[in-house]
């Protein structure tokens, strides 16, 4: 029996694996900071016999409310993932598994490898209307990319779409795939009228480094990039640096920026009500943006979600909140769920890669259905 | 060079093929039958060389308006068709193309073989939702297949969806092909849901005589099947006559049936307004339909269409006004077009098999908007 | 419960079939033949319940030892043929079979379509290695299709590979496919340096009409074609008419001719050691030729096979015979079982589509072998 | 324009990138060592323009030979690498390229990721025939896997393939990738036949952490593997360690150590004859075993290769002469080309990961040809 995690974002530490039933793990925290959550470990295991691995610092991870009701991911060829059955006892989380197979990954969530992400770049810039720009380096010497997909003019509408900020959320690039794959796909009748009115700037992985660290919320300095926004800087938060300065070259008329919640077992969105600037227009393109969603998928909701910010209190630090009021935009945050759709549940799978890229796919016809009142 | 149509939906005579510049053809007349106007046939060809293809009888066809700005369909390889050079002169239909290749396929519009179709129903029946019957027998003894999709149970809106009653009309089983890959995936969402409250019972080919005979609009008969809702009988439309027993069995909720129209460069639906027994609650949930398909698609429209009946006057012998009439409930005839959509043209394909498919997977989410108030 | 075989190669006639204990079966003959044994039908069952099909003419077919130690193929998606119990009494074949789904395909063999016929052979001339042509109409009006691979050159052996002229061994078109898959690959090493000195001319399926109609042997006006290369007419076998008429314009260095047979459960190559002009060249070329075979895989063996002509006493009617000794060439029938490899049981699957692709790609390796003896 | 590495197994150093006419590089050393040979770059390129890149320490490397006649790989999707014009002055390595797309990657031969190993190995234990152990850590604390095909048994022949001790050879792992995808293919009757007398003890990747890191030629330490195995020890070679203790425990009948030559542009093997245990029947099974290889492909030669060693003059710190002293048992350096086969050159694809998939499925025939006399 060993378990290891020397892979792109590998993260877990061996207290103790000598027994199957009494194996001892440990979440590393992100590099010069103290969040973690995230784990990607592959068990050698003992086909037959139940694995009971007690991740023993769940307790002071960044949400333990995200290990109520959550069920780890395991999969044997690392392209099904399916939820094995997983305790949480307000101190420790203990994942029990019988693997049918010698060896078996455990994950947070699906995970959405750099390999992966340099081969959807590749794909997505072989596309006519693609164009695909380097933004800089990050801290890491990695490659900040952003897919530019509709040819470029003033009168169109700017849509800027990020993903992955924090990089153990690795649902937003899965649903950053199903929303390119959608918005690239030259039969597709919504994605070709839109590209007549609009430019898509689209950075499928706002944070490289930290996903291939293993890291829950921050990038390769300890640095929570979603609280860069107000004032970026190269040498802390290049990622958000570059992208603002690039949103700033082309202006923005509305902006998604998608990420994964711990907690609460849905899909919703956070707007921006607490900008100064907010206004009625934003109001209500807003409302039809989440009515064409909600006419189209359960996936989708607006009961759950968080608090909505009071007039004037919004934190511009953030950067839905920080894009809307600088380019008085409609601005979204959109949170998908660890665990799963508690409106839809599904016990084998959960929330998914799959749901994830559906949910890209059908967050495009939402966009469809308020472009043409973005500009107006 | 050579001209052979002895395949599956195989439709020309030659009446000269001696130089590749002077090709004379005629489309054969479905058995026992004037209509005409589905043709495929296979060209022997000199790589290289134009050959001009004249269709001597265009003229005389079913639909004439047809061939106006028409373009026909090419293939190489059978799986990728393309649009060539067509003109019409208001007698004739001269298709002009210069292969790259020794042989190349031309059709009216992407086939559908019937060996295409088996593997989709057999694909089909493999899923937990899905059950598998035969309704019986068509005169040519052929299978009329019936997919059941959810568990059928009494409170549950009981949706029907037939296709290519018309058997030329292909495009209607592309359309089917994707309504179904959407509505068998049990990762969408909407699908999911539309189970819990919905049995579907899928017809995707009402005529499979027609179609391996390679007619345009009637069964092995010459029967149109689409005018014998009054009163089919074994004897000259079995496929209807089974159809509306398993309907009579099943009750309907909501009808759509699968069309292709020769003339509109359009999507469109044809309403029951004319139907007897129509009433507000059909208009408001048909209207709410549309709405969801406006609100997500450039490929729907309601600006083109037919003339909408008067009250009263609907032909009771039509499949949707016959099952609205019998069953009290929202039928629709959807029409698609065989050249394109004149308002997102596509020069290199037109209309076609993706976009077929990609809208019906689209007119699932417009069920799915109007599932919950079917039998309130 | 409902059987039925309007399809493609379909085979069955329904005596009796209202119990599933009880249905009775029996083979039509070819066309104006008295041949039969293929059988390929569609049973719509009772899932879970075991049904018993007998093929109550199977004592008479043609080849009632083929019925010994032989298991019916069956599949639920036309993808996946699996073996299901089968016996014989002498008389009849029984097979015995509990579905798991609603309808399941049988078939004496794993079917090839001749919509998979006219794909294969598009996929094929995309190749620029390969040139397509027609030969001309079978009976039925039909393609008789010949694949040229390989810039002809007089100083090229000219390699002739023909199959399926028993429209019922269809593990000979698969054979095909594979062989022509390793043929057309242009990062083959064998195949690209034999294109460099010889040429290959295949004809993937000899008697399309039979393998429509569901014939086991003959074309549709119930002739055998391997007895007509003595002389062979457009009236009665215009598919050997065509072929032998285009083999006297190449010449002919090479002959392979790809069956099945019923009755031995063994792959095996039948020489033409019977011919007049049959001498010790041909001997040693052949004895290479299956000497590679034998040294690279276990599905061909010597020891079982038919009996070997005496010195002029070949029967010039069949082809591998008649081809041998016209072009004064080594040639081969080659033929695979049924049942399946007795050095090699494989008792879900038995001979199989896949192996008969994989023994294709391994016979170009035997023909890589001898090819530089060809014409020295 | 810019230039990155910063990925799996990329290597570059960026001196000079200001025009493209000018783009000065430099390949970085294996860590702690004094080899260097490969490289794997992405350039973000203007579209259109010739990229004209100068390896400036191209003369110093590891075999400046290699880059006589080399021409480097290019990739716009990281799937189809092509060869670009590539020139060697006896100092420096220029490549001349005009991308069509916005970025290129550019490497020494077609990468083969840590992630597709990983997938690999998943993929591979599925199979009932394989069962998936790991040896142990490496330096940077990755995996050592190994693969046993085949039910373990005392009378079978014990094979062992091992490949990549030179990370920078990633032919070697695409050749194991051909080579397993047949042994695990369970209607290959070859690898069926040979499972029935041997078992495969299979290391895909013999140096994960050089691989990663861009490496020529050694590990982490900046140890060449194929000089550790008189000697292997934990702290320098655990990679060497590991295998040759699990070579002690299951026996060696035959061993087979995959690579790549810089220079020599042939496939080809080097044996051992310069071991003291070198005897004749090693030499006739090594005969053998060529002899199948020529039999079958152009891809394989016995004239061009390294000397062979004078008797009792073999480096035992070398791989195969190690394991074949060791074990008395025949071994085998099999080296695969950077450049192209010259028997049969490809100018747009050289020596590619198709050919040596293709060459490791093909070196399973010739192990099929000596399997039964490894143990008589
Ligand atoms: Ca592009
Ligand atoms: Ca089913
Ligand atoms: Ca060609
Ligand atoms: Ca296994």
């Amino acid at each position: 029996m060993f378990i290891t995690a020397q892979f792109d974002s590998g993260n877990i530490e061996v207290i103790e694996a000598n027994e199957p039933s009494a194996i001892q793990l440990a979440i590393r925290k992100d590099n010069q900071s103290d969040f973690y959550q995230w784990f990607h470990f592959k068990l050698y295991a003992e086909p037959g016999v139940e694995h009971v691995m007690t991740i023993t610092n769940a307790g002071q991870s960044a949400y333990p409310d995200g290990w109520k009701d959550y069920s780890a991911l395991a999969s044997y060829d690392r392209e099904t993932w399916f939820r094995v059955p997983t305790e949480y006892n307000g101190k420790e989380l203990v994942i029990r598994h019988s693997p049918d197979q010698e060896s078996v990954y455990y994950a947070y969530f699906t995970p959405y490898s750099y390999e992966r992400h340099m081969d959807l770049i590749q794909w997505a810039q072989q596309s006519i209307e693609c164009e695909h720009v380097l933004l800089g380096p990050t801290l890491d010497g990695r490659d900040m990319n952003l897919l530019i997909v509709g040819e470029p003019a003033d009168h169109k509408a700017k849509i800027w779409v990020t993903a992955r900020q924090h990089p153990g959320e690795s649902m937003a690039e899965w649903f950053m795939e199903g929303f390119l794959s959608r918005l690239l796909d030259d039969e597709d009748g919504a994605a070709r009228r839109l590209l007549e009115t609009c430019v898509f700037y689209i950075v499928p992985n706002m944070n490289p480094d930290g996903s291939v660290r293993g890291h829950l919320r921050t990038n390769a300095a300890g640095v929570n990039l979603n609280r860069e926004w107000a004032e970026p800087s190269l040498e802390k938060s290049p990622e958000v640096y570059y992208v603002l300065n690039a949103m700033q070259q082309t202006g923005v008329d509305f902006y998604l920026d998608v990420h994964g919640d711990e907690a609460l077992p849905y899909n919703f969105l956070a707007g921006c009500e607490g900008v100064p600037s907010y206004n009625d227009k934003m109001h209500q393109l807003g409302e039809q943006f989440k009515q064409v969603l909600l006419s189209i998928t359960p996936e989708f909701q607006t009961e759950y979600g968080y608090e909505i910010d009071k007039p004037g209190e919004a934190n511009l630090t953030v950067a839905s909140n920080a894009v809307s009021e600088r380019f008085s935009c409609l601005a979204f945050t959109l949170e998908m769920p660890f665990k799963d759709n508690a409106n839809l549940p599904d016990v084998d799978f959960g929330w998914s890669a799959n749901r994830s890229q559906q949910f890209g796919a059908d967050v495009l016809s939402a966009i469809y259905g308020i472009a043409n009142s973005l500009r107006s």
